[in-house]
């Protein structure tokens, strides 16, 4: 019944406070693990956890260069969730376009075009 | 160390695939209790459920007139979301924009103008 949809990952990764604040900040710049788990009262294996799942969204990026792994955030795991809620938006517009013009026809006295 | 932030409630809500058919739903335009949960297979109490945390997460408003209880989008619900992935957005943008301007000061050999 219920179809898979991308932006099902991002809403579920983002449900989460903590994978929210090492979203945040990421969107300041790359961080390292170590530079991210630092503020966070959890273990530095939790935090890998968090940004292993981050990384399986297409969120966060990370690269590894001799015994540091750089995170950075992909701007464009972003769009699924942008899109999803920008969809809703247009949905509930075009609907009160419809209204509006229904008053407008109402208003006019043309109950004949009503759909 | 966790702030509470009312994002928190929007991402929670979502993150459950139900809930965000009955929001796509809903962005068609309002619906009976019993038409949301027509496509949807899981009991009517479920369904109530569902809209009572949509309600009061602010994403969903419901008015009972006589045995029917209707269901509308409350479209500034999604506005802590869209606030959100938006904020994101920007604070990389503006990183990218920086990078930009410390690039052509690197080009035009003007260190002194580096912020």
């Amino acid at each position: 019944m219920l179809e898979y949809q991308p932006v099902d990952a991002s809403f579920r990764a983002l449900a989460e406070p903590t994978r929210r604040v090492i979203v945040e900040r990421l969107s300041a710049g790359p961080a390292s693990v170590s530079e991210l788990a630092r503020p966070l009262e959890i273990s530095l294996a939790a935090v890998v956890q968090h940004i292993q799942l981050l990384e399986e969204t297409g969120l966060v990026a990370t690269e590894k260069v001799g015994r540091t792994r750089t995170c950075r955030l992909r701007p464009e795991g972003l769009d699924a969730l942008a899109d999803w809620v920008a969809e809703r938006r247009r949905f509930i517009e075009r609907r009160y376009d419809r209204l509006a013009a229904l008053l407008d026809e109402d208003e006019a006295d043309q109950p004949e075009k009503k759909t």
